[in-house]
This record gives C-alpha cells, sequence and structure tokens, in this order.
C-alpha cells in the first residue's frame, strides 16, 4: 500500500519530535516534509532538531532538509505543532490551499467551526468539517484541532459519566514539564520545587473542556452546561499530566457504578479499529496510589487514559484522579488518530477509498 | 535566667531533629533529654541519629546519651516527636506525671479535651488544659497537640476568613517528601512521579481543620460546620507543602476584601510577642506563580504561611493556593510556638512567673 | 517447544520484578516458582510484592503463591536476585542440589571456581564450571555469577582495548538509585542532592572488573594486572549508571582507532545469537553531551552499552563516558543472557540438546 | 562609617541577584546601580529581573531604574556579572576610566596581569595590579577576576597541598544547575538524568587551576606545573558542585597528614579578618558519605569548602571529594571578597584610609 505523505509543522521542537517518532512505523502515513522556524530551515534536519526524546531521530528523518514555514508544501496531510501565533493564519491558509490540518497548536481551537476532536469522546464532531467547508468555501482542505493536554485525560474520563448530568467540576492538574515545549521550564525552577501556576492552561481547561463534551446540533456545537474550575500546577515529572478531579452529578451513582461505567466503556466503530487507537480508552487502576505519572504514562502505548482513586467528595459529590501521556494522548498522538478517524471517514481526498478497500475498515453511520 | 529543661521523644527522628535545631538558641528552653527507640538508647546522640538536616547536629547534643522511651523524664516540658502507636499512652502517662507535653504526634489529637492548638488561630482553645486538668485530674500535667503539617496552613489562610461563613471547602495538596520522615518516601516513587496519595492525611485535614475552626464552647469544642474535601498527593520537594484551597462562603466578599483580611490579621496578644512567632503569621504574595515551596517556605524562618493566586472559582466562589514549611510550622515550630504560650499562659508550673517578671512580657485577657 | 521452568529467588524485590518482566515474554524460559522472604512467602504474588516497576505485574505471576526460601525448589534453572548473605550459603546448596544457579548478589562472586561472566567480554570464563564441578562434586548443579551494576559498562567498553594494555584505571561512577533496590535510597537524600559515596561498590569495581577482564588458564581465572581506582556516587537518576572512565595504555591508539575498536566489536559465537544478547553489544554517540542514562539506558533493550566523550586525558593518557542499564543489563538482563550461555553451551541438562535440534543453533568451539 | 557605592553589571541574571543578596547587609558597600541588558534598562529592577533565589529582592533594589550597559557608571567600585562577550570590552573600559572592577566573568580571566583572585589561596597575586596599572598606564582603575566556580573548590582544598609537590591532578566534577545561570539548564534535560559534560568549563578547571595555584615572579604568573584533567557533568541539583579529586603528589604524606594541613589552613592577614572570609576556609567531614551538594553548601554562609573521603588512590595516590556553593563561594562571594581585600590593601583610592581608620583593621606584609 503507497503510503500517505504528510507535512510536520514545527517538527524540531518537542511535540514536533514527538510526531516524527510516533509516525515512524506507522501503517499508513509516512512523513515528507519537516517544517521549522527560519533559525531551523535549510539545514538537516538532525543538525537544525535538538533531539529531545530519548534515543536519536530516526536516521531517515536525520537527512531531510527542514523546510521554511512559508514554503509550499507538497503532502495532502499536514500535522502542525507550531507556537500559537505562527500557527493562527498559516494553519488555515493551508486548510483553504486544500490540505487537511489536523493541529495540536492551540490558536484555532474555539473557532465555531473547528471541531476539537477527540475520536473516543466526540467523533461525531468531524460532522463540522462540512459546515467549515461549506461557510468557508473550502474543497479538500480542512482544519481539526485537539485539545490542550491537560483537558484530555479529564474528558476521556467523564464521556462515560455524562449520562448523569455533569453540573459543577473541579479540576486541579499537577503537569509535566513536557507540556512547556524545550528548553520550556528551567530546571532552577524545578529542582526541590512546584509551580502553582501553569500560564494559560486554567482558561483553555475551562472552555475546551466544555466543548468537547458539548453535542453537534446541525452547524454548531453546543457546549456542555457545566460550572467548571481548573487550577494548573507545574511538578518535576518528564511526561503524564495528572488531574484530580472532583464533581457534582445530577444523579448519584455509586462508586461501582462509575467504574463499571468507565471499564465498559469502548468508542464507536471505526475508532477502535484505527491504528493509533488503544485496545481500551480507559482503565481504571485499583490500587490507592495511582495513577501514578512515571508508572502509567505508557500504558496503551501512551494513548490510554487512567483513572484511580474514586470516592466521595464530600464538599461535591465524587472525586478521583485521571492520567495521560500528555506528548502521545494530549498531543501529537491525539493528532494523529484525529488524521486516521479523517481518513476512513472519507475526508482525505482520494486516500480514504484506497485504504478503505484494502483495510476492509468499516466507516459505518455509529459515528 | 534559668532556662527551662525540656525533653524531646523521639529525638532522632525527622521531626526531633527538627525540634533540636530549632531549640537550639531558644531564649527560653534548653534540650536536656533525648529520648529515642530501644534501638537508640544508651548511645550517644549523634551516633544513633543520622541526622538529614543540613550541616550536623550541635556538638553539645551530639554527646547525650540517648534515654529509652519508659525511663523517667526529668524536664518539666516535653516536645513529643513520636510514632503514632508509641505516642498514645506515653503522652497521657507523662501529663498525668505532671509534664506538660506539646505533641506533634496523631495518636491523640482528637481527643475532646485535647486542644489542637494554633497559637495565630485558636489561642482560646488552650481553655481545654482546665478542662483536661479537671476531668483527668491532672494538677501540673497538660497534653496540647498540634495539627498534621497539611492543615496547617489551610486553617491559618482561613482564620481571617471564618467571618463570612465557610460553607464548603476543597483542599488538594501537593506536600513535600519530609512530611513522611526518614528514610520515608523511597527515591524509586518520586524521581519523573508524583503519588497521587498520602496515607492517613485526607482524614486527618477534614477532621482536624474542623476542629481547630471551631470554638471553645464551655468545656468542649464546637467544630467548624463546613463540608471539606481533601486530596493529599506528594510530589518530589523536601520542604514544604503547598495546599490548593477552594472554598464556598456564605457572603460574597471581593478579592481586595479578603487580600486585606490577610494582609492586616494579626494574633491575639501574648501570641504576636512569644519568641517564635513571626512578625506576620500570612504574606499574600502577588507574583502570579507564588507560593512556591522551595521559594517560599523559610518566610518568617519557617513559621509564616505564603497565600497567593486568590481568585474566583467558577465551581465554588474563591480558590488560593497556601503553602507553610511542614516541618516548622507545620511540626516541630507549632509544638514550639504552643510550649510558649502555654508558658506565658502560666500552665508551666513556677516557670511562667519568673519568665513574666523578667520579659515583662503580657498575658492578657485577649486570648 | 516446551520452555524451562526457572525460579526466581528474591523475586518481590526491584531485581525480582525485573527478572519477571524481562522473562514474561522469554523463548525459552519460563518463570515457574516465586521465592520470597518469610514476610511474603505464602501470599500470592501480586499482594506480597510492592511493585515498582512500570504498569503491574504480569496477571499470571500476580496469582502465583510466593514461596519461602527453604523449600524445595523444582525448576533446574533459578536466577537468584538474593540479599548477600541470604545468598551466601542458599546458592551453593542449590548447585549442589543440582541447580543450575545464575546469581545476581554478590556474595560468592569472587569465589576461585565461580566465574563472573559477561557473554560478550569473557564467555570463555564459562569453562570455570567445569572446574567447579569437578572440585566440588557437582554433576549438574553449577553456580554462575554477574558482576555488580557499576562495573558492567566499564568491562564492556574495555574489552575490546585490552589488546593496547591496560595499565592504569581510574573510574568516577554517577549511579542510578534502583542500584541500591526498593525502597533503598530515601528521597530526603536525593531532593537536590548528590552522595559522594555507596557502600561497597567501590571495592567490588576495583576487584570485579580486573576479575572479568582476566583470562581462564586451565583451573583459574589470571586477573588483569592493572591498578584499579574507582569512586562512586549516587545521582537522582531512575536507572542507568554512568561512569567517568579514565585509562592510561602501554600503546598509544589514536582516538579513531579506539573508536573503530568500540564500533566493529562484536561478541564470539554462539553470544550474538542469543536471545537477550542485544545487536551490537556497544555504541559509539557523536554527541558531544551523551551518553545519557535517561536518553540512553534503553538501547538495545537496555542490553548495549553506549560510550561518548572519548578524548585524550591529560593525567593517564584517555578518557571517555560509558553508560548502560543497570538493572537490565547489569543485573537481571545479564543474568537471563548467562543462562542462556549456559543453555547453547550444553550446561543446562536435557535442555540443550532439545534446544539446539529446534533452534539449529551454534554453539561453536570459538568461546 | 559611609558606605562605599558599588555597581553591578548584569544585576538581573542569577549570579548578579546573588551579588545584590549577599550585598544586603554588606557593611563597607551598597549597591547604588544595577545595569542590565538593553531590554531591562529604563525598568524598575523589581520589574525587570525574574528573581530565582528564595523570597523576594530587597524592596530598596526594587525600586531602583536598571541602568543601561553602556550608560556611565559613577560608583567606584564594578561588580561584573556580564555574559562573557559583553565582559570583554566593558570591563577594560571601566578600569580604564578609574573603576576597580571585580569580575565573575570569563573573559579576561586568563589575561597576562589579571589576577585570578581567591584570597584565602593566592592573596599575593594582588600585586599583579601595580603591573596591570603600569603596564596600561590605569591609575585608580583595575581589574581582578574570580575564577570560574568549580574549580574554586578544588585549589581551596588544594592549596595547603602544594608543599608536597603535585604533580598531576584528575578531577570529575559533579555540578548544580545554577551554574549555567538562568534560564540555563531545562528540566526536560535534569529529570531522571545528568549530562556527561558542562560547555567550556573542562578547559577552564585546567587552565585556572593552574594560574590559581601558581606563584607571581616579578611581574608575572608562574603558573603550577602540574598535568590537569577535567571531566564536568551536571547533575539535578540546585547549588553546589561536588569535584571528585584524585592526585599524585612528589611526597608522600600520610592521610592524617593531609587531614591536619586542612583542619589547621587559614589564610594570610588580612583575609580572616574581612567581613565576607568564613571562620575557616576549609572543614573536612568525617562522615564517610559527605560532603553532599544540599547538606554542606551553606557552610560558613557559603563560603567555607567541604572537603571528605580523603583515602588512597590506586592509580593515582591519593583522593577526596570537595565541594563548595557555587554562586557564593565560586561566583559572588569570592567577587566581593577580592573586592574586600582590595579594599583593605589601599587599591580602593579614598576608601581604604577610611576604613582602615575605622575598622582598626591590618593590611600587614604578610600578603
Amino acid at each position: 500500500m503507497q503510503k500517505l505523505n504528510v507535512a510536520i509543522l514545527g517538527a524540531t521542537g518537542a511535540v514536533g519530535q514527538r510526531f516524527i517518532q510516533l509516525l515512524e512505523e506507522h501503517p499508513w502515513f509516512q512523513v515528507a516534509e519537516v517544517i521549522g522556524s527560519s533559525r531551523s530551515a535549510g539545514r538537516p534536519y538532525g543538525e537544525a532538531a535538538h533531539w529531545v526524546l530519548d534515543d536519536s531521530p530516526p536516521a531517515r528523518i536525520s537527512d531531510m532538509t527542514v523546510g521554511a514555514l512559508d514554503d509550499r508544501i507538497e503532502s495532502p496531510l499536514v500535522f502542525s505543532a507550531l507556537p500559537k501565533e505562527a500557527a493562527r493564519l498559516r494553519e488555515l491558509e493551508l486548510a483553504a490551499a486544500g490540505h487537511v490540518v489536523c493541529t495540536n497548536a492551540s490558536a484555532n481551537r474555539m473557532l465555531d467551526d473547528v471541531p476539537l476532536l477527540l475520536p473516543e469522546v466526540n467523533a461525531e464532531h468531524i460532522g463540522l468539517i462540512d459546515v467549515q467547508r461549506a461557510r468557508r468555501g473550502w474543497s479538500s482542505g480542512a482544519l481539526v484541532a485537539n485539545s490542550n493536554c491537560t483537558t484530555m485525560p479529564v474528558v476521556m474520563a467523564l464521556k462515560p459519566l455524562l449520562k448523569y448530568g455533569i453540573r459543577r467540576l473541579h479540576l486541579v492538574s499537577e503537569q509535566a514539564v513536557s507540556g512547556a515545549g524545550y528548553p520550556g521550564v528551567s530546571s532552577m525552577d524545578m529542582i526541590d520545587n512546584i509551580i502553582p501556576y501553569v500560564p494559560g492552561d486554567e482558561d483553555k481547561m475551562e472552555s475546551e473542556s466544555r466543548k468537547m463534551l458539548g453535542h453537534l446540533d446541525g452547524d454548531r456545537i453546543v457546549t456542555l452546561d457545566c460550572a467548571v474550575s481548573a487550577t494548573c500546577t507545574r511538578v518535576p515529572v518528564l511526561d503524564g499530566h495528572l488531574v484530580n478531579v472532583s464533581l457534582e452529578l445530577d444523579e448519584r451513582p455509586t462508586l461501582s457504578d462509575i467504574i463499571d461505567d468507565w471499564e465498559s466503556y469502548q468508542a464507536p466503530a471505526p475508532v477502535p479499529d484505527l491504528p493509533s487507537a488503544p485496545d481500551f480508552p480507559l482503565q481504571y487502576l485499583q490500587q490507592i496510589d495511582r495513577p501514578q505519572p512515571r508508572r502509567d504514562r505508557q500504558a496503551g502505548a501512551g494513548m490510554m487514559t487512567s483513572i484511580g482513586r474514586l470516592r466521595d467528595c464530600p464538599a461535591l459529590g465524587h472525586k478521583f484522579a485521571a492520567l495521560s501521556h500528555n506528548t502521545v494522548r494530549g498531543a501529537a498522538g491525539c493528532s494523529i488518530l484525529n488524521a486516521e478517524l479523517m481518513t476512513v471517514m472519507g475526508y482525505i481526498e482520494g486516500f480514504a477509498v484506497t485504504l478503505r478497500q484494502q483495510m476492509h475498515l468499516r466507516a459505518s453511520a455509529e459515528v
């Protein structure tokens, strides 16, 4: 099978590197273009990028020449790990020019016609692409975003509980340093210390969670009607954001009802068949001191959300802890899963048919 | 002035060491007896104790012979840093035998007639000593406890807000490893990791906070009527517990009202004159990313509580972060301050008069 | 193929857990018995063991009942992760009783007739088993040790340089905390700190390195004639020991000669064909700031040694840094590789023939 | 007494902040000017500087307006914490304009006529100021440097051993992150990791140590004739550089001779009387696992060097570990001590006489 060429914007940064790492063995996509800042453009990737993940960049990628941000892109599929300001216009330009853009940047997340897609949670939001194309006059192009990395484990854990009516939500995160990119947080701030503030993330958690848990009503997302309070803190952990979640529900399910909801949760077809989807989106850990970032972030190759410590909350009703890998599930991995869903749902011109024929993949009406 | 002899129970442990360090230059008290486990008893302190604080133990203390727990104690004043089970009976025995015992152990904290004393917050709870003596038939003896180390910054920050009526309280702590003693938390659990659970502390925070913020009514403490939810997590920080506090009040003060309340808060006389009392019990930090454990735990020689990030909470009304040094303010330092208050209030037989004559200290009716 | 049953002594400890993890998918061996301390014996493994590695223990192992140390062992092959004193007699008893014991414990490492085996370095030392059996009157039993975890990367890096004559060796290690087991090093000693001393390891490095790099002469190992100075320090790293090596050679090879020696180094047959052998035992990293524990310890699934920073040493001639994973390459992984070599060399009665027939493995005279 | 006004160049950086902190209560000097980069110039210090030390900057300094690097300086004494390239010409210009410049920057350290001053080690190198003034035609101006922060504990420990003849020196450092300034080392490089390379420091240690331990012969420093090999590594420690030192001596003193040499070492007059001089420049720690960065860096208010683990080295003869606080003893504190020495030796025009009259300080011929 001929793999689909993809371009990575912001390829030399920490999330860009994670895209490269996760795509190295991808069955459908292959990295064909790596785009960086003006400082990197024109140099071999292996030289321009200060590789911060384990080991070294794949040799094939190291030898690629980094392209500039305003270079013409050839690949039909584009993953964006651009900084916010650089992302804002460029992502829209590329979508207008016919590319399917799956972005991890925050710039365009809250646009009315841009879905904030998390396939296991709101695959049906993909319908917003049709609205987007109609409204903007785009034919093959599209722009799909994923949420910030801290909101991810929260909405994943809340999805199966939506049926009980979520009235209030109180979130306190303990976030890994990789969420700030590289070099990001200084070691002088993180040795023997925590920082009780992460710029911008509290607002994002409060708004993005409500959009992601909302429903598509005609041509717009109706956000979840729920009071959300987020406090974001930074801790000396490399990867893995943990969120302490407390919530008030309209109904009063038992603790074991909720654990059952989590353990039996399965995303609608075709999501479970996508190559980057974990076997189960959620796992509930019985040990009283879990989830822990270092020990649980790799669950499901970094794509699973781990939940633990469900118990009564004297102030709001229930509380628990949720964790996922912030640069896999919460960033590059989610963008890739979004692109896989776009592919099988036929939003990538030409490629979906080929793929479906060969993969016998379903893309049923369940979504 | 002749200083008062004190004994330290559990002197070789991490909190015991902090007692020794803080008492080294104390103007009223001097360490005369160091009591340890059977493993340590009979050996010179410098050899029996694995000193975990900075530098080395004071030479005078290093040369002392460690006594056994059931040895007869000579000192009128006893500080206890015993493990819970060892503390339960021994502290009561010593009080019955005429000693004033100021304990940091949790065993007897919730007894009805034992005050959970934090001088800046509830100095009037000292009146429970009279109840205790009457009920138990003790003459010169007494037992006074301080709370667990995580509750301390919370009640300190809430005291000035009591007037607004605290209806609900939601607490998420990020606690330093020294709270678990030595060796305590394994480095294999703390490198690149956090632990979302601290055994026992959630219950303590929920019950002790309500007792400390309660009021003395005749011969008993009426606990604060307030729903308290505590989540306790462990982070790779040496000293300094930070608590993310959200609360619902009956009234709706503005943010600047609250900051004024904190900045103008002063403990009642004679607390501010006690040798271990900080100039101000509270400070509000304007920087958006403070308090931080490493940078703020030493405020007021470790006895001040630092507060920051006061803002609206969409779920409960208000939220902020509070921090204090867990082994100084939250343990040994608080026990010492309690003993100082006991002294000037005349609860240490013989010594108070001498002291007041010499220090011209007030012990007015304000308390 | 019928896999060979193995028993793990000290199965609940940190290295015991690593044995379980590495053997979970092993093509030849399967864990049949897990042996623990008296505290663990009789309980299900999943309950007795505080699992400190990522994720959770394999379900099959969790359900096993932990055996006691003096229980009769059924498995022909035994891996020992016992504490030193527990290991001393028990390992010899088991070998005398006919078991092949591959140990990670230090107790019997320096016995004259016990090989300190590192297959890529000194596979021919396996001949000492014949001496051992003859001398001790053992038939099927044997005792093979691997060295301490810090010596491993050093001897691996030095093996290809032996031909130049190693006259003096100066080693300064920066060791991970997992080398001390669990709970091992307190987090109160490792936050914002290093410890310039690791009990016992300096002596081990100085003696074990000379034995491992020695040659088998008839019935004994002639140790390498070389002055070795080791300094061992502990750093806040989870896994991966880095050693700063300086050495004086009789000859004066160029830096590129040495790099060529490393890059072309291959262990003698049949070592490269063993299931746990990495594709290459050594890699030389060109980046000036490598090897780094977190980024390089997983090379070759934790079985490869990474070397970097080769340069002139004004004091001794040459210097470089070497790193390997201390609980994989330096402990459990090496014991397993030793057992694999024992297997194909015919030292495990009955099993070798079956294996060779099925695997078409060579066990040539090269060793 | 009227204090002497001082200017701090590079005042907003990490070392600049340490200058401000250490000078806050200085008996002779007071900060009158704070000079920063073009980004900071014109803004209040409290706003321009991201304070990275504990607590907050002193209120008086916070309110000062930051000056630009090419502004005219009024203060007779200038402390430089400039980056290397910015320092090179500006320090010489200021000295030429009559200022006494005490620099922590590396740019001019190895100039022939610039003393690399460490008062307890080579106070007599101050004589190079006369050479400097004569050669360059400066009258009141002067330029004095201190060494890099890693060399400091080494030369301090070696000074009392010079009499035995130091033939070879082998150094392996484990350096704190504050040595790289702020933000300096990324937390993504320091969590669960060490870096076996510190750019530039190995060369500096090898050359600066020989200059510092050299002697002034007429108008030049004769460097110590000794082979020095330095390996510099970075560890996750906030402050405090530890160096593992091995050395070959011409003579063979016993271990207790050497410890006596250290314990009895005292700097020549007037150094011990200077306000920033510790009571003893060196301490030898008997505990086998010391010195440790976190526990020993504050010895002597950060100005003392702690030594431990003296023992035989099979490769070179002797070895030990030495530690000092890298931004106090190894940077700002040393520059201040140098300025104090310059003052009492009469190199600061006008001020020395006043000072001596008032302080009855000796400035004898011993130096």
